[in-house]
């Protein structure tokens, strides 16, 4: 089994941009990265390049992981500069290279990269579980952001794969299958 | 400029799964169908196979378009069986071949099989007009119809891709842009 956590970095946690839940989310993060270390899998970090002015440009304060994430800088770690973390990345050989194409998915934000990444990784026949409460997103004009989260497990959960289909459950039943 | 018209099948427009202006939608898909062809474009039509029993299953009359499409058996039809058109089918190659790579996405349903595609074409470096009044789906448990139709249009157009951005725009801009 292998961790996706996706963009989870400080220029996406200001107090200009909200997230749901941010601590809750962070602390289900950090639960998932012990249960999937202990099981001996590999936590994959994908951080977003922004462009020049960004607040996720690359060695800017922004660009960092958020303090409270359990990163390990010896772990995989990927870089990207679209939504698709499968775009112009080498994230597919590293799924694959493991022998083992089951990934967990986690993140920021919800309705950009975290979808994006769980309906690419789909669409290429890897086996994609969501902690469905374990990503998250901000109110957007014309929705709260707790009902975009709804909203995306929901399509998940429900989209039509050409083999089997997309597992949306909470973090803590995620960690009884991976610890079993 | 070539024009997907996604899942438009009778199976997805019944009246246990009311579609939101599925009336309107038709229309205006096929006021752009008529202007690609007019514009020398191509009409690739996405027809969803389901499994045996299923409402889209090959051969039943659900899997048949609506009867309102305008749409031409000699023109582009790929089928696929996953709500991402470009997953096991020849949709990549068949929007290369024209040597044109922009396309406007339109169909149903709006969550699932549009989306899906939508973020898919972008990660391959497409360059995607959605025509935002032309797709649709139906009220969900969580969410009306109306409202998931704009959170989608709203995400597409903020997406962050490798190079460009998303065009969302209502059908009659796109035609003026298509027939000019």
């Amino acid at each position: 089994m292998q961790l996706l956590v996706v963009d989870m970095q400080k220029g996406l946690f200001t107090r200009d941009t909200p997230r749901h839940d941010a601590e809750g989310v962070i602390r289900r993060i950090n639960r998932l990265i012990a249960s999937v270390r202990k099981g001996g899998g590999r936590i994959i970090y994908i951080r977003h390049d922004g462009p020049q002015g960004d607040p996720l440009a690359p060695g800017t304060p922004g660009w960092e992981f958020v303090d409270e994430l359990d990163f390990h800088p010896d772990e995989i770690l990927i870089r990207k500069k679209a939504c698709d973390a499968f775009a112009h990345t080498p994230l597919l050989d590293t799924i694959k290279e493991s022998g083992d194409t089951r990934i967990i998915i986690t993140g920021c934000a919800t309705d950009f990269c975290v979808d994006t990444t769980v309906r690419s990784a789909a669409g290429k026949d890897i086996e994609v579980w969501v902690a469905g409460d374990a990503h998250t997103t901000a109110d957007r004009p014309h929705l709260n952001a707790k009902d975009i989260i709804t909203h995306h497990n929901w399509s998940w959960k429900n989209l039509i794969l050409y083999q089997g289909k997309i597992r949306v459950a909470k973090t803590e039943d995620l960690i009884k299958d991976i610890e079993t």
